[in-house]
């Protein structure tokens, strides 16, 4: 069977990536060993074996949650809503909304946008629908402010008993508004375990029911990723493709590259970037260091982003998520007046013409110095994203401890919000309110 | 009235701003007088003024087509594209697709993703739908493969005669294979001048027209963008905001800040910062220099982006685009209870918690040693909109200027296609094509 590949060979040097070895090994042996910094984060490591046992109840919640709700609104922020959302935009169709088709899968409690929330309200009170709620302390201000609008809003439409039936809650064990809350109300509920972090969890619950809401097969994806994790496992450093893009990415970014562009060629793969940008920026970016995450869709960004890409700052390397087969097949037809002058592309199917420009992309990034690695995909498809997930998840840890910071915690989240709880006079924050009030003032 | 406010207190000193400002006046000079490089491009400047002649024609060809159509699909990649996609998305309901708004306005020939095209033309089957292809050449590969299929399927629909009656070309004046085709057909068309730039057309029928079939009002678009225009020509550059921001942003590129954040804290916002990417990218990516620029949608990324925009590497400047009035308004409601501990929040509207959010956080980041500017529309709706548009086109001509480079060319972005072409054996190609597979073969 295919895996995931991964190439960097215009990028880094064979020898480098051999002297670099040593250190990974390292960086694994502390990974796996759980004798790092943030080991009681590590949980994610061993998750597509410890899940299995909770497949079957996910998927039955999801059918039942199916069958009951046109809408399922799933709320969450950060890692509580980027995993589901990747792996559900890269696999439902396009368009699926303009077809009507049930249940919709939309996401609240990812902004503080009061236009959203109206306009939000609005669509569900023409539709029965049902809330997914993930949030490990369930006092997380932007999905708790959606959970309260919503879940006040179902029970108004259909009353409180009928509104227990449609909230499934994905939180703590024990500890926790949202653990309590559930517990009063008998709602069904899935753990969020203490030794897996947000942007690690898209194997958990917290992905996955969301991603069987939506039709999606979840057994696939975590086999694929049990797949990869076997690689990671089994394999030595040199061969398998997460221990390869961890030691290429962090000898570039040795050498100055402080921009990693990850770039796609199908438009679905978008979130799939969006999810990676948290999990490599929020585990690396510390200490003033780390490479920053940027995201480009291609080619349309080539017409936009294309220019600096190939003529900027020389502060960027690239790293390009390749599919191998489309999962549809149209062919360029011909045309007798060919005014177009694309006759050259008759008969040919429009992937082919797609791959062309990845390749010749590729080149022209190399070529304007700009050093390109590839990750290819046999196809999109759920397994191939469980292996992706776990690659990258894995590459992270490594790459994080290479860097020599703790690539599990995310200190640096927590400086807004207690700006905004002062600013907002929250319970609790009247020191840091005066001290605010002062600081505006002058 | 009101206009769109820039701050950048918290970013420059006054003192730097000042110093700056003989450099800002000679790149004003420069831009209006027509006296720089790329002075063939800067018919954008006086587009507010030289637009309304065409406004009534684009407001009836859009009538029609809203009439005809369920479905209008906007053909276009680059500056063809990302203005009308942002405003359409700034201005429309989120959520239109599930209330099966008409007409729908959907968007092709940005990718060349087969599956994109399989699942549109599967859309398409079901519905009437009419075409809007914008190419100044019509030989553009993405947008000419996925006119030639669009066409294609829709006189197959509905037959040549009635399709005529429902595409619409926008294209150069007089050469061109879309040129000659639409003559040959007759069809509709609007023309794209010479010296406007696809980057700087917003204002021009190119975005103007899929704005307009949107059901938006592209006369209070153009009247915002005039209104900017008047203020970039009557004031002083120390008083009018594309100059100041265009100060702002080239003292910090200057102290080594590589990267710019745009981050907004509306998610309708999301394609604006898109267009923006281009604009300024694409004009300010050459000779190995410029701002590379990123974009965040708050609070959403706070939980992706915000450890990295905290404390990662400080090559960070970041520019918030902040709405002062949201266009609804949710109360927070109040809950007995309080097990989420919210009730500080009760009564007020979320846009007040939305807007701590936003100011929590500039000052978080300005902590964290990021450079915070502020750009404030008093009200998102096409007015300040088109302030906004206008504002950015100026400070990217004043900006560009002053990193001494031509901000209205993009030599860079022919390098993939000229690889993909030889990749492709097109016609013409031939040397080329013999040379990159002598490489790859290596």
């Amino acid at each position: 069977m295919k895996n995931i590949q991964f190439s960097a060979t215009s990028a880094v040097s064979h020898q480098d990536l051999l002297s670099l070895m040593p250190q990974v090994r390292a960086a694994q042996q502390t990974l796996v060993q759980g004798s790092g910094e943030g080991n009681d984060y590590i949980g994610w490591l061993t998750l597509p074996d410890d899940i299995q046992c909770q497949i079957q109840d996910i998927q039955a919640t999801a059918a039942l949650l199916r069958e009951r709700c046109e809408i399922i609104v799933c709320i969450g922020i950060g890692g509580s809503y980027l995993g589901a959302k990747a792996v559900n935009e890269a696999l439902l169709p396009f368009f699926g909304a303009y077809h009507q088709q049930q249940p919709a899968i939309i996401y609240a409690g990812q902004n503080i946008s009061e236009d959203y929330l109206y306009e939000l309200q609005q669509l569900l009170t023409h539709h029965s629908f049902g809330i997914i709620c993930i949030s490990k302390s369930g006092t997380t201000t932007e999905p708790a402010l959606a959970f309260r609008l919503l879940k006040s809003q179902l029970e108004q439409q259909i009353g409180e008993s009928a509104a227990r039936e449609r909230i499934v809650c994905i939180t703590d064990a024990q500890r926790g508004a949202l653990r309590t809350l559930a517990t009063q109300q008998g709602y069904k509920t899935f753990v969020i375990e203490d030794n897996v972090g947000g942007r690690f969890s898209v194997l958990s619950p917290v992905g996955l029911l969301p991603i069987a809401c939506a039709g999606l097969d979840i057994q696939a994806l975590v086999d694929g990723a049990r797949e990869m994790k076997n690689l990671c496992y089994n394999q030595n450093v040199e061969e398998h493709p997460a221990a390869q893009y961890a030691a290429a990415r962090t000898i570039l970014y040795r050498s100055g590259k402080t921009v990693e562009l990850l770039a796609n060629f199908h438009p679905k793969m978008h979130y799939i970037s969006e999810w990676w940008k948290q999990l490599f920026g929020e585990s690396e970016g510390k200490g003033h260091h780390g490479i920053f995450p940027a995201s480009v869709d291609f080619t349309t960004d080539l017409h936009s982003m294309g220019q600096y890409i190939q003529d900027g700052e020389r502060i960027l390397m690239e790293t390009v998520l390749s599919i191998e087969q489309p999962n549809h097949s149209v062919i360029f037809p011909h045309d007798e007046q060919n005014l177009d002058g694309l006759n050259f592309l008759s008969g040919k199917r429009v992937d082919e013409v797609n791959k062309m420009a990845e390749l010749g992309t590729m080149l022209a990034h190399v070529d304007g110095g700009v050093p390109n690695m590839k990750i290819t995909l046999p196809q999109l498809n759920e397994f191939y994203l469980g292996e992706l997930i776990y690659m990258m998840e894995y590459a992270c840890g490594l790459s994080g401890y290479m860097l020599g910071i703790n690539p599990f915690n995310q200190p640096g989240v927590e400086a807004y919000k207690r700006n905004m709880f002062a600013l907002l006079n929250k319970p609790g924050y009247e020191a840091e309110s005066a001290a605010i009030q002062a600081r505006l003032k002058k």
